[in-house]
């Protein structure tokens, strides 16, 4: 499994994916999914992916073998990161059109997803999902982040937490809680995590982060995120109807 | 969808199910979706169901019919809650096989889930999950809990609070809480939500209550603890890695 995050704010956007892959739970294995693509000051394109990783490998693969095409749309000259994402929709396709027949022969699902966003010069930041078919939609004022795989344990959080307003430095914090409760609650995803943040307008990717296992600074807020809620949990009263239970059945 | 969960403590047993039915956006319902059978003294059973609703509302009819079958295993003669569970399942592999082709024929599933738990006289309690199949699993010392439906959002609270010696009245604070999060993040879980208690040896069920919009311990506990995760988030501290970014690329 897997689980990556994007936001986009305001003030930049954040991308986080985690290293774990697996076949079946006795073939677990460390891959990057994440890939950044930077001409500095002219474009930053990040690259996030879930679902099976040959296909997402092909994929990234075809979408560079393009790039040295100079002739036609490639992620260095393309004029907007709707482009860039039509590109990618398009490797996908063409990675599922080669290996989906034969995978499907193996009851292999060929399925395969990509976050993908960033900043070309002349163009404000944007921020892209990309399905299985290809096909995609952009992040929009009322829906600041996408987010792939094991989507569902770390999202109450982000819901809570993020606005378009947010801190750059608040959305890490937030996202590294996500993948905490997601770690927790599916060990099919895990550590190292791969961060990197990209402030509005620099055209240059200022931060990547790799956490691993022994980060002092993911330890510490997993604990005190774990202690915070029991916390918080503790201080809830106790429904006052428990104290004269009613007979009843049906 | 459905939220449901059911937990076995050392004390008793909590039973919580939403009531939204929906079939299509634009087609909501409210059913309950718990069902109990209780014999003062004797037996107390609960149900909650999940799934395609003509399914499981006729599956737990079949096993009413049966009831009145006295020659045969039934809720109200079954000498375990494993037999119980097994009817269950009969009673819902037989409502598929009289419906399940007909509603495939519209590509309508008709998969459908149940947790059935509780106590029959000379037993400890004991709690079931029953599989779409009619198969199904009972809880263990390191499983407490059998939850049913939108079962993730809800998922991370549990796995930090519940443990075999949690008190009932924390048990039900926590499940209140993981229904906040469900609700939250999937619109088709929706209020009233019906919870029920049972303690050890009691064999009668102390407490139905059913939690509506305007319940006011409901909205207290869900503004309490929407305003204590962001107090524990706001008190996490910042990286130091985010204020000396070094530049990168790949």
């Amino acid at each position: 499994m897997t689980y990556c995050v994007a936001v986009k704010l305001d003030a930049g956007m954040v991308f986080a994916s985690d290293s774990r892959t697996n076949a079946g739970i006795d073939q677990i294995s460390c891959f990057k999914k994440m890939r950044s693509f930077v001409e500095p000051g002219d474009r930053s394109v990040v690259v996030l992916s879930s679902g099976n990783l040959s296909i997402t490998q092909k994929a990234i693969n075809l979408m560079e073998q393009r790039a040295r095409q100079t002739d036609r749309c490639n992620l260095w000259n393309a004029q907007s990161m709707f482009d860039v994402a039509q590109l990618l929709g398009e490797c996908l396709r063409e990675a599922r059109d080669q290996d989906g027949v034969f995978l499907a022969q193996s009851n292999v699902d060929s399925g395969a997803n990509f976050i993908v966003g960033g900043q070309i010069k002349g163009e404000p930041m944007r921020l892209f999902l990309v399905y299985a078919e290809g096909n995609f939609i952009e992040a929009s004022d009322d829906t600041l982040f996408f987010r792939i795989g094991e989507t569902k344990y770390g999202k109450p959080i982000i819901d809570r937490v993020i606005g378009h307003d947010t801190p750059l430095e608040d959305a890490v914090k937030c996202i590294l809680v996500s993948f905490d409760s997601t770690m927790r609650s599916n060990l099919s995803v895990g550590l190292p995590i791969d961060l990197v943040i990209y402030r509005q307008d620099t055209f240059c990717l200022k931060l990547h982060q790799r956490i691993t296992q022994d980060d002092p600074y993911f330890s510490q807020i997993s604990r005190r995120w774990g202690e915070g809620l029991r916390g918080v949990f503790a201080s809830l009263p106790n429904p006052e109807w428990l104290n004269d239970e009613p007979g009843g059945s049906s």
